[in-house]
């Protein structure tokens, strides 16, 4: 079976898996606590129903009334500042539901700018990650040449321990300020900042929405807003440190494959350096359609005094790079198509150039 | 100025005027009904509050009540169906809000629960996604073939087509079907089915809420936990075609430009084919650390019979690539490191090994 398929039915397996055990977790955990809410919010809308003597009918109908008023309660939340929030809302995918458009026009504008919004918000903070990881890269590097250190190279390691803590500390800042700002625990504003910079957005703890904030404090409604964007920043960061390359992992391996499909049989084996030669794909323009790849597997030794090689007929052009875990991985699994091009190996050891570079 | 630093601060310009017209047109559209709303449930409230003269303090109490007690009314939450649904909203960042966890022990799990499962659930879609528009596209070439067209290639455009009206297909059965079992309107529905599959989940409109559908219809529980992961499955399929080229641009070009500035000077120009000489980037083995590479410009005209070129010393490897229309636009734009390395040439134009084609 194809690796590809192989994977990605694994990652349909754990996804499964996780999500029942999640499910019985919090099935544990919240189960009896719902019930005992429950028993209690009975008997409190016994008591005053029967205190005041409300009919069926009007408690329906107060019901309603309550439930619609929450968001005005909170303040007027359609004026620019509060369209704002919710438009950060919309194209950060957060979606507190704290507000949501009442109107048709509304809603229907409302999908209409998430489709062009969220792809572009989208690509900004992973863009945005990856130039805060190229800076904190030259960083290290200068410190740790100050330092003295003899090796100033970056390691992943060293990207990913930063990444960790830079996402630690934006939540912690932003737990003792909201904590401060909306007289929740540092608990409970932790919670806010990480449900809010994860995306999930759940609306049970929403900021800007006690006392009027939205209109009364335009310098905590600045804060929490810039505390979003530049939160979802260092998380998009880390993310772009972390998981982005498993996301095109599927992808550059099916254009790996799709070249060894491509290539061509019969050439015979070379002397070379086997490094070189294993990672050697040369390009040509040619005709658009036209397709052309062929791949050499050395049968000689490398020669000594690889920077010395030859520079008339093929140049030699030494270089080394990092490899990415996943690539690691890949590159020990046999090539699926190993065996479609008579004649000659196949081409999963020949990947040197179409590999994705971690970005250390 | 460095053009990944160029196409960062343009994306954030966009980003911001983005929100900015977003805010002004929701102000527009929802503030007068906001206002008008606003109104109308004042004077219920005043209306029930003075039929039954309910004092402000028990009128809190009451709007408190209420509030809490909306999740129990749609039945009850966190037994299994419950809990397994609350998890999809968690690691999928849809994030309705209709339940949320309720003792500091599941709001604590819920953020571990998170960490794992949103990038787990990301790489699977993902995968997913592309494995999807594998299979499509060998549809697509099959179909191409069985009408006997004589170019059976499978175009960027044909997928994007193909993707697009997937994306809206899954979200017209999601509306058809979920108006049928939640009595909505069809638009209502719609706008459901879209913030959901968007992972925006305001909970303004949540499936499974009403007439306790999490414990009497299992079918329709069944149907809508398969339909937002079928759903996101599609719409991954759609962000993997269209949008993931995008993520990872700055990234492909750092690397690249990390090849410029490790260039080695000096490699005087040698006789080739322009096309090779100017493509031909080889990698060999070396001390993990050490990171060495030369790029050539050609300097004499290709010779004739390119894939009878020898095949002693240095093997010619032909290759032409597809290339991404970023990487077309990317290549257009000069390199700023193009005179870095003193006695060569920039190798803004020696990049076509480390391009990423695009997935078609």
């Amino acid at each position: 079976m194809k690796r590809q398929n192989v994977r990605t039915l694994s990652l349909i397996a754990c996804t499964f898996t996780y999500l029942l055990v999640g499910a019985a977790v919090f099935d544990a955990l919240e189960s009896d606590h719902e019930m005992r809410e429950e028993e209690k919010l009975k008997a409190e809308e016994i008591r005053i129903r029967g205190k005041y003597n409300i009919s069926t009918e009007d408690y329906r109908q107060l019901e309603l009334v309550i439930l619609q008023s929450e968001p005005h309660r909170a303040g007027v939340q359609w004026k620019f500042a509060g369209s704002f929030y919710f438009a950060i809302t919309v194209i950060t995918t957060i979606g507190y539901g704290h507000a949501a458009p009442g109107t048709d026009a509304g809603k229907a504008f409302c999908m209409f700018y998430a489709v062009l919004g969220i792809p572009l918000t989208l690509v900004m903070f992973q863009s945005l990650g990856e130039r805060m990881n190229t800076f904190v890269r030259y960083l290290l590097k200068r410190i740790k040449k100050c330092c003295g250190m003899r090796n100033t190279e970056v390691s992943m390691e060293n990207m990913v321990t930063v990444g960790f803590f830079s996402c630690m500390g934006t939540l912690c800042i932003g737990a003792a300020a909201f904590s401060q700002c909306e007289e929740w625990s540092f608990f409970h504003a932790y919670y806010y900042c990480f449900i809010t910079l994860t995306t999930i957005g759940f609306g049970d703890y929403v900021a800007l929405q006690t006392k009027g904030a939205l209109q009364r404090k335009p310098f905590y409604v600045a804060f929490s807003f810039m505390y979003i964007l530049v939160g979802l920043t260092v998380i998009g960061a880390f993310l772009n440190l972390v998981v982005l390359r498993f996301l095109t992992m599927n992808s550059d391996e099916e254009h790996r494959d799709g070249m060894d499909r491509n290539a061509l049989p019969g050439i015979p084996g070379i002397p070379g350096i086997p490094g070189i030669a294993r990672n050697m794909v040369v390009q040509v323009p040619a005709a658009p359609d036209a397709s052309v790849e062929v791949s050499t597997r050395p049968t000689a030794p490398a020669p000594a005094g690889l920077l010395a090689a030859p520079t008339t007929g093929w140049p030699c052009l030494p270089c080394i790079e990092e490899i990415s875990p996943s690539t690691l991985k890949n590159s020990l699994l046999p090539s699926p198509f190993g065996s479609v091009s008579p004649g000659m190996p196949g081409l999963s050891d020949n990947l040197g150039l179409t590999r994705r570079r971690k970005s250390v």
